[in-house]
């Protein structure tokens, strides 16, 4: 008799400790299980704003996929997934290859959310992923090479446009504060050149956070030459920068949209129900209509009990590849599922390396407290994948 | 009465040294004197092709002038020299100013020589200052960066060519085969994937140097992964890589020229005789049919006891400073000016961070030693013009 077939596709948060976690209870005997990721690694997306900036080596925020794998126990595959079929129970690669499965957990991640922004996804950088991470530093530190070799200065090489002020555009400019006075120190260039412009469309940056943890993230960033422009949408991304609601026009090289995620395109492609991609799963984080057809992290979409959507974290992720494996697990074993219900443990926000705002245990915390407490999440992510010698080896103590 | 001024234009090897002499010998009673210089610093044009591979941090190649003038008797301009008037006895800065002189010591340094290679000037690198080094480096690591980021893969953006062999061109090469395994480990690339090639004209690399020395540097950086091309001019540079005589096509993101240097234009803009742009001095480092216009350094052409050019280096321009302010100081006490000569210490050319290959104390040295005695060079520079102070601060122990 031919064994389940689980197909995990994507190893995010999600993806990846559904894996692990059916790794470590099932058998070789009970199911088999495919892993499949376009890279090699995981990369730790809640830090991806570290190599972007410039102020963490890649190899930080990134976990080779073998190094918490068991092959014996979990096929994997590197390959780009291009079409997902849940009627047929099949996923092709972009390799050629096609998979079927009993059950699927898709767990691709997010595209982003331009909004309609003119200009934005030809003209702008994204924080998606370790390589788009890593090129937004490299474009940067390039335009700070160039401006002392140019005979007219161009003062738009030392200005960086920050769209979004949600929690990756917060932490990517508390980085870049950070970074600075190594960049200028490193290309000759007065720290009083270089303008950090964060735009965000809503009343107030951290949009749903607590207005004093806000509001001490705000003063912390501009005595540190942060320029915000709250209530101020974009209207347009062009080669020379961007265009303000109102007119107000910002050359800069480098502009970060960190604005919004919407869900993974292959589930409209696939004729799965979504509202900006993503999928309203049920209660076993279902897509609707469909019994083996699971969707974790930023393509999935759970409401609060005052029915406002969740917004996709990786903690909601974790929680769903912990929970999803075990009821798998149960399910093959011929026991019944259990609904999922998340339990928010807090949440915290880096302001580069020192310094964090957030709420955990029901408290507020700011400053190197809230930045320790960051930290240690940091780690609980190695641990939970990789045990304490991952933890080791990735925590920068 | 008024003081005779010594006007310095450079702090590159040549005029620091000169400039940084005057202020020893001279009291301020006897003479004024200035130094104009692009930066506020000088850059240590031995080790550019550290910070342009990216094995060191531009601090390291370069020395703030403040730190190393006595500003009670040294006055020091940083501008740029637009135009130098032998017959006026003046000066043109680029902010306007206008010094005029008794003395002038020209040490502004050369200027790439393409040897009319089409393309070259509007789409190769050049190692010739700290901002050429730096934007080489981040030219290279964006191209790095990008690799991974697109769809479909773009060799030449791991492809590196370096036009010349001579010494900064191979010295460049060994620092770039430290680095690659770095780069490669950062943006996740297979070190098979990036091409170094070395394209040299001449029959050989490192042309007039010791054969057995060559033999050993060409094996120590084939069996690195350099590909050499000898005997092969470029034709042509363009936007995507270069053509070589012959017809191959090397497409490159990256084309770095070390082939040459000529001297500065000012000279022959300023009606003065010139082979390649440079000076051929007198045996006091006198521009022909001038009593009071010195040059040294890369400007300065200078013969060897077989009537053939000495290379224009560091040691070079060191030894002419050393001579030159000994010999101002000497003619404006009254004293009689003593001629100018040589005294070749040695050759090394580095290798990267471990070997070099050279001659010194009339005797060849590989590997290791060589490497040891390259970076007391080095440290003998600092020494020159800072002192102790300077060396502990600057050399890489």
């Amino acid at each position: 008799m031919a064994l389940p077939k689980i197909l995990v596709l994507g190893a995010g948060y999600g993806g990846l400790m559904t894996t692990v976690g059916l790794q470590k209870e099932l058998n070789q005997q009970e199911a088999e299980v495919t892993l499949v990721n376009l890279n090699s690694y995981h990369h730790v997306t809640t830090k991806l704003h570290e190599p972007a900036a410039g102020t963490l080596p890649s190899e930080y925020a990134k976990v080779d996929i073998d190094s918490v794998l068991d092959r014996n126990k979990v096929r994997f595959i590197q390959d780009k997934v291009t079409q997902v079929d849940p009627d047929k129970k099949e996923v092709q690669l972009d390799g050629g290859e096609t998979l079927s499965y009993d059950y699927l957990v898709f767990g691709l991640g997010s595209a982003p959310e331009t909004f309609g922004i003119k200009g934005l996804l030809d003209h702008a950088y994204f924080i998606r992923n370790l390589n788009g991470a890593r090129l937004i530093r490299e474009h940067m530190e390039k335009a700070f090479a160039e401006y002392n070799t140019l005979e007219e200065k161009r003062d738009d090489l030392l200005t960086i446009v920050i769209g979004g002020a949600g929690f990756t555009g917060i932490e990517y400019v508390g980085e870049l504060v950070d970074r600075l006075p190594e960049l200028c120190r490193e290309f000759d260039i007065p720290r009083e050149k270089v303008r950090l412009v964060n735009v965000e469309a809503a009343p107030t940056v951290l949009p749903g956070f607590d207005k004093e943890l806000v509001d001490y993230a705000v003063k912390y960033l501009e005595e540190r030459g942060v320029e915000f422009r709250i209530s101020t949408p974009i209207e347009e991304c062009t080669p020379e920068g961007v265009i303000l609601k109102g007119g107000e026009k910002i050359d800069a090289a480098t502009v970060v949209w960190t604005g919004g995620v919407r869900g993974n395109p292959l589930l409209e492609e696939a004729g799965i129900e979504t509202a900006r991609g993503r999928v309203k799963v049920d209660e076993y984080l279902r897509a609707p209509g469909y019994e083996d057809f699971f969707v974790v992290g930023d393509s999935s979409l759970i409401f609060n009990e005052e029915e406002r959507p969740y917004p996709p974290t990786a903690q909601m992720a974790t929680q769903q590849g912990q929970y999803l494996s075990k009821n798998l697990v149960a399910k093959l074993r011929g026991g019944s599922m259990q609904p999922f219900s998340f339990d928010l443990k807090g949440t915290l926000a880096s302001l580069g390396r020192g310094s964090a705002i957030g709420i955990a245990f029901g408290k507020k915390f700011f400053g190197g407290k809230a930045s320790f407490l960051k930290r240690v999440n940091d780690w609980r992510w190695f641990y939970l994948i990789g045990g304490l010698s991952l933890m080791f080896k990735k925590a920068k103590f």
